[in-house]
């Protein structure tokens, strides 16, 4: 089974990596652009069927390692 | 319109990153996680409604700042 983890900064937090962006894009003539925001992507593989039993891992390893969940949201997706 | 985009480190090319989150979840008891692979998820506001034109603007900034297209791929979704 195919894992794909998307981990965002959360609304109400400030996310200066967005910011530095914006600011390059900006500069470099994009003015078009406003309010980006920087995530996390992740694609992984994980050993086994249970869709179910996967779902509770992958919420698990979210919550203990891949996203700090006082300042990031996540959200995934499970395939095959 | 909004744009998302998203950034992968192409299929050859060492992830470094993704090893070690993968090395991580193993040691804590995440053994069925292989083929760790991190990447980058940017969203932001287009101040356009032409689609097409939207398109362009957004591969260029993905060739000339988002991503480094030596060793990462892109693709974007437009909305709205």
């Amino acid at each position: 089974m195919k894992a794909t983890v998307y981990v965002t900064i959360k609304q109400n937090v400030l996310d200066p990596q967005g910011a530095a962006v914006e600011g390059a894009l900006h500069s470099m003539g994009f003015q078009e652009v406003g309010k980006v925001r920087i995530g996390k992507y992740l694609e992984f593989e994980l050993d086994t069927t249970d869709r179910l039993e996967a779902e509770q891992r992958v919420t698990l390893m979210c919550e203990k390692l891949l996203a700090n969940t006082v300042i990031e949201d996540y959200r995934f997706e499970l395939e095959g």
